[in-house]
């Protein structure tokens, strides 16, 4: 186990019905006197009444507010420079996301890019400097997926470069995070899949580690994952299952808070690579994980094969009499049958990416974004990957 | 699973050399100019250096403090109310206790009653009113057991009333805590082991509970509790054994800072059963908790038996064929087996118990200490226990 740091300030409030402490608990951490920005995505909230119940519970309690809708999946850079010019024009003081990961990782962009002092907003992104200050975040979760709610990290799409690139700061890490499973019941299932699909690889991410000795965290992590398996299924049977969805929505806080990847070397190759994926061809972040995921275990199989049986055996119980490879190749089989379950995509077609063409350019932008000299900086540390490991791993995804 | 609020606000700094960083995060935390209570125990940390690296890296960063040392096992009203007195008259901003969870539960008391609104620091534990405020607490752990290093808890006795009471709140949960696991090395097996009693005891208080749909956490205690055991043994064997007690380190923070015992009612009748016979007899809490558990195990077993055959299955995995009374049966014969293997106690007669003269004495305080009209409140949530329950678990565990 290597040493680490660990400081999660967000309180959070789970549960049936805790939607209705949005106000009590935006005076409580923003404050009486605050400006609020009311940050949110398109009309879903609208339609679902979440809207309605946020916009009362504020004007209930005389908070100020000014709102900004209209995020996007895959968030957009020209909106965050939207929200931090309104915010610095209205004096905001404290953001208010509601929505999935994206609105708070809008949230967390825009509340990152408000103080001139850290510079100009996507510079935070491409060079990744310790922030001077932040505005607070505080969040209400309608789509348990990123786990942003409890993490500090927020991911970005410049449409006009076509680059997608993630952050992280504790400052970002939200004030607060609501956490209310009957919000999730009007969720579609592709939704669904989606955000287990990105759980799952965010605890994937930490669990795929060449640090010795992490025997608790590497059990923290196999039993989350045989949690959202469960769940998953379950609530793909029944998509108003609270039990499920309780589960489902306490894992993926948990996925991504970093509890589960503390004191060990974390990989992120998958998430990088996908991200290359969905910035050309604007695919849900899950569905592209699914897809470049199975491949990339086998990619790394031959190598990686002790790891990759553990998970097989841990997590799904699976053993072909003690050979690691093979054990590693049925955990796989099992990993992808879970994925086609769950109705996710699990080849490049299915994602509709039709053809390689752009799988060099996808490749080099893996490695080359952060280089300030032309030399690829590799993807991942579990196995590190340059563009040519990752072109061969998008074509292993051509057909699973 | 049952709505819950979570918020774990200590700043936790983890591994091998952090000890080091005392100063620094002293500074940081309590400011330049605080007035600091130093708060220790007996000798150890004078023996074996950590006294001498606090000290230094306070008067190296200018920090003002003042000592007071003396804490025992069992930590003492006397000792509670002399610090409060002396912080007073100091004019003490924050507390740094140095050791184990004695020393931390000592801190936690006087930073509870320094405020004089807060009222008499003794009737806090009695009435368990909400603190106004408190004064600071942070932390440098000798000893990993009682996870009070990330906890908003304390237990304290009263020495003339023989009264042993907790009381939470979380104010007093630590601002920050060092966990260096060398520090560790010098620690005799025997209080390995009852800190290892200790910290699996927080998570049967929490695992046991008949809130239904708990999967993901009872996922979390099964694996650290597994974790636990597996390493506690490696310590058995070489306890310079870094891996083995940065694991359970680790654990020892899990097991009590009550993530895993979120969105359920949990138990405590064990740890309320032992604080009335350490209250009397002044043995170890981990040793009265390896003493009493078996015995409530077997006293609750009939109509328990699935959860207890949930924790034969998932921690030890042992199954008798599907019946879960027999497999429960097996989980608690290989739990005393692995308390006997760490040289833990399991009979009343272990603990230099040797007669039954108190247990009617013990039970009745165990459930009358703050009824106000004299009727019994009930140890215990998974199985309701009144004091004629009480004096049968004591009486199972003079034989195991």
């Amino acid at each position: 186990m290597e040493n680490f740091d660990y400081w999660n300030r967000t309180f959070w409030a789970f549960g049936r019905g805790t939607l209705g402490r949005v106000g009590e608990l935006t005076e409580r951490f923003a404050g009486k006197d605050a400006n609020v920005l009311l940050h949110f995505g398109g009309g879903s909230i609208k339609r679902n009444g979440v809207y309605d119940v946020v916009v009362r519970a504020l004007r209930g309690r005389g908070i100020r507010f000014v709102e900004l809708g209209g995020v996007v999946p895959n968030p957009r850079l020209s909106l965050v420079r939207e929200g931090i010019r309104l915010c610095r024009k209205e004096k905001i003081s404290f953001i208010l996301a509601v929505g999935g990961g994206s609105v708070i990782d809008s949230a967390k962009a825009i509340a990152a890019g408000v103080p001139e002092e850290n510079g100009d907003v996507w510079k935070i992104f491409v060079e990744r400097p310790r922030l001077k200050s932040a505005i607070d975040v505080a969040t209400v979760l309608t789509i348990p997926a990123t786990g942003s709610e409890m993490s500090p990290n927020t991911v970005i799409t410049d449409e006009e470069s076509r680059l997608k690139l993630g952050y992280g700061d504790e400052k970002l890490r939200p004030i607060f995070s609501i956490v209310d499973p009957e919000l999730f019941f009007t969720i579609p299932q592709n939704q669904i899949a989606n955000g287990v699909s990105d759980m799952m690889s965010h605890i994937f991410e930490r669990y795929f580690s060449n640090t010795p000795n992490c025997r608790l965290t590497d059990g923290l992590c196999e039993s989350v994952l045989r949690t959202i398996i469960a769940s998953a299924l379950a609530l793909r049977r029944d998509a108003h299952d609270y039990d499920a969805w309780a589960e489902i929505g306490f894992a993926g806080t948990m996925a991504h808070n970093n509890l589960l990847g503390l004191g060990r070397e974390q990989d992120w190759a998958c998430h990088g690579m996908e991200h290359e994926i969905s910035a050309i061809y604007d695919v849900a972040h899950g569905a592209g994980l699914s897809v470049v995921t199975p491949a990339w275990m086998k990619y790394v199989l031959a190598e990686k094969a002790a790891k990759l049986a553990q998970f097989a055996r841990n997590v799904f119980g699976l053993d072909s009499g003690g050979n690691d490879i093979e054990t590693a190749r049925l955990g796989i089989g099992e990993l992808v049958k879970f994925y086609k379950e769950m109705g996710l995509p699990v080849t490049m077609v299915e994602l509709g990416i039709r053809d390689d063409s752009k799988f060099e350019e996808m490749a080099k932008k893996a490695v080359l974004s952060r280089s300030r000299d032309g030399k690829e900086i590799p993807q991942g540390h579990f196995r590190k990957l340059f563009s040519d490991d990752i072109v061969k791993i998008y074509r292993l995804a051509q057909n699973a």
